[in-house]
C-alpha cells in the first residue's frame, strides 16, 4: 500500500457502521432484514460487499451494529470467512459520532480507521483504490479525511461538500433542484459520501475539542461495555449527534479526497432505480421496472414506476415519489403492523 | 308474466351468447377461462348470473358457445342445477348474427327468444323485470326488440341508440367524448346493450330479407350440425357479421325498450373499475384499486391505477388506458405465449 510502508506499527481498521433499517426501501427492507443484509443486487448483500471491498486495505474489521442486527452481520461474516473481527453492539441508536467514537476507543491512537456505511453501493476498481490509498496517506499525516464523490447529475438526495482540491470549503445540506444544478455545473462540489478516514487518536482529540460532552459520555459508556456490548443506561446519556455535525464541519484537520468511483447511497427507491437503470436491469420502454418478482408484469399508461413485490406486501411507486415511502413505513409502525417486522 | 298469459302455445327461450375471451380483461381473462366464467365479483360468474337472472322469464335455456368453452358452461349449469338446456356448439366464431340464427333454427317460429350476452353485469330488480316483460309484450306482437340502457355518464366505450319512446331513430357507433356528452345531455340516446327479444320466426324472416346469404349459409350449416354441434367447413362458409349490422339497423320491425337498470358490459378494466367503485370495493384516496390479490398493497405517486394480480402475470394499468390491454393480449398471442392460455 503506497505511502504507509514506513509505518510498520500502524494498523488499518475497516469500521463498518451498520445501523438503520432503510425504511425508505420498505417493503423490501424490514426491521428483521435491513436493506444492508438483503441480496438485492448481487450474490452478496450491501454489507458483505462493503466488507469485501475494504478487506485488502485493512488489517482488521470493526462492525458497529446493534442488538437487533448483530446476528445478521455475524452470519454474513461467517459466509465471507471473516473470523477475527470485533463486533461493537450498541444498546440504542446515538447517531454516527458516538458509533465512530466506540470504534476509535477500541483501537490504538495511531491506528487508522476507514469508516464506511454498510448500505452503500460502490463500484470497485482503480478509482476506489486510488481514493482509499490517498486517504490513508493523508490520515497518516494526521488529517481527518472525508470522501467526496464527483457528482454525475443534479442529485437533491445527497449532501454536498464544497472544495478546492483537497481542502474543504463548506458542507452543504441536501439542495433543491436549482441549487443542485448550480453545484453540478460549478464543478466545485462533491457528494458527501459518509465515508471517512483518520487516526483513532486524532478523531477522538477533535471530538473532545469540539463536542466534549459527547466525547465524555461516549467514553463513559464504552468503559461500561462488556465484550464491546454497550449498556443501555449509559448509552442513553450520550447526545445523539452525527459525525458531520460533531467533527467534520468543525475540525481544521479536515481534508477531502475527491473520488471518481460510481457510488450510490441506495437511500431510496429512486437511488435503487437509477442504479439498476445503469446496469443491464430490465426496464420497459416507459421506464417502468419490477423489483422482487419474476412474474411476467406489464405496465400500461404509467411511466417511471417501480413495482416492488414481496411475500406479504406490494408497493406500486412513482419514481419521483420515492421519499414518501418512509411515510408508509411510519404509518405501519404507528399501527404496530407486522408488515415492517 | 304480464302480456303473455293468452299465448299458451308460445315458449320463451333465454338464448345466452357466450363467445369471446374478454382479451381486454387479461390477465384475469384467459382462453381457458374467459371472463364470463370467472367468479370475479360475486359467488357466481357473469355467465351464471346471466342464467339466473333470466330463469323466471324463460321456459328453457339455449347456450350458444363453442368447442373451447362449452365444458365451462356445462360446469356452471350443473352448479345451478339447470338440466334441460340446449347447448349449441359453434365450430368457429361467425359473430352474433349466425349465432342467434342457430338458436332461432332450434326453436319454433312462434317461440320468443330473449337474447343476452354472457359477460355483462346487470342489477336485478323491478327495472329489469319491467324491461323484459315489456319486451316480451312487444315481441308477441312481432316486433324485434332491442334493449337500450339509460346513460348515466358520457361513456365512449358503448354504442348508442337514438330513440323516440319505443321507436328507434338511429344506431350510433362508439362516440368521442364530446359527442357522448351531447348524447347524454340530449336525453334522446340510450346505450346499446346487446340484448334483444323477438320471435324466432320473425328474426329469421328479417334475416332472410336483409342478409339472404348469411341466412342461407347459416341454415345450411345448421342442417349439417350433429346434436347442435356445428361442423367446421360449412360454418366457414357463413359470412361473419353482427346482428346489429345484419338485422337491427335494417329491419322496420325494430323497437327499443328504454331500460333503467344498472348495467355494464364489463368490456374493459375501466368498466370493471367503475363498477367496483360504485360498490363497497376498497379504493385508496387516489383512486387506486387492487384486483386479484389479498396482499397488502400500497400505491405512492400514482392515481386511478388498477393493479391486477394473477398466479403467473401482473398488470399495472392506468384506468384511462384500459383499452390498450388488448394490445398486450395481441402481442402475447403473436408470440404464442402460454400467458393467455
Amino acid at each position: 500500500m503506497a505511502g504507509i510502508d514506513n509505518k510498520a506499527k500502524m494498523s488499518i481498521f475497516h469500521v463498518i457502521l451498520t445501523g438503520g433499517v432503510g425504511s425508505r426501501l420498505w417493503p423490501l427492507s424490514r426491521k428483521s432484514r435491513p436493506k444492508q443484509y438483503l441480496n438485492l443486487f448481487a450474490d452478496f448483500s450491501l454489507f458483505e460487499l462493503a466488507v469485501k471491498r475494504n478487506q485488502r486495505f485493512a488489517n482488521k474489521l470493526i462492525v458497529v451494529g446493534n442488538k437487533d442486527n448483530h446476528h445478521l452481520s455475524e452470519e454474513s461474516l461467517r459466509k465471507l470467512g471473516v473470523e477475527d473481527n470485533l463486533n461493537i453492539i450498541e444498546a440504542t441508536p446515538r447517531n454516527t459520532a458516538p458509533a465512530i467514537a466506540f470504534a476509535a476507543f477500541a483501537a490504538d491512537p495511531e491506528d487508522i480507521l476507514i469508516v464506511t456505511p454498510a448500505d452503500h453501493i460502490i463500484k470497485e476498481g482503480a478509482a476506489y483504490d486510488k481514493a482509499i490509498n490517498r486517504a490513508i496517506e493523508l490520515a497518516s499525516d494526521d488529517a481527518i479525511v472525508t470522501f467526496g464523490v464527483k457528482p454525475t447529475k443534479p442529485e437533491t438526495g445527497y449532501g454536498y461538500i464544497e472544495h478546492d482540491l483537497e481542502n474543504v470549503i463548506s458542507f452543504r445540506e441536501k439542495p433543491n433542484r436549482e441549487t443542485a444544478l448550480e453545484f453540478l455545473n460549478s464543478k466545485k462540489f462533491l457528494w458527501n459520501s459518509g465515508m471517512f478516514c483518520f487516526k483513532a487518536g486524532v478523531f477522538l482529540e477533535e471530538m473532545q475539542k469540539y463536542v466534549p460532552e459527547v466525547f465524555q459520555k461516549s467514553q463513559e459508556a464504552w468503559k461500561k461495555a462488556q465484550n464491546a456490548e454497550l449498556e443501555f443506561e449509559s448509552s442513553m446519556e450520550i447526545p445523539s449527534i452525527s459525525v458531520d455535525y460533531a467533527v467534520m464541519e468543525k475540525s481544521d484537520k479536515i481534508k477531502v479526497v475527491a473520488a471518481d468511483f460510481e457510488w450510490s447511497d441506495m437511500g431510496s427507491f429512486e437511488a435503487v432505480y437509477d442504479y439498476l437503470r445503469d446496469q443491464d436491469y430490465p426496464i420497459d420502454q416507459n421506464g417502468n421496472i419490477v423489483i422482487g418478482s419474476q412474474k411476467f408484469t406489464k405496465f400500461i399508461g404509467v411511466e417511471n414506476c417501480i413495482f416492488v413485490a414481496t411475500n406479504d406486501a406490494n408497493l406500486i411507486l412513482k419514481r419521483e415519489s420515492s421519499q414518501d415511502v418512509k411515510n408508509i413505513y411510519q404509518e405501519l409502525e404507528n399501527q404496530k403492523s407486522n408488515l415492517i417486522d
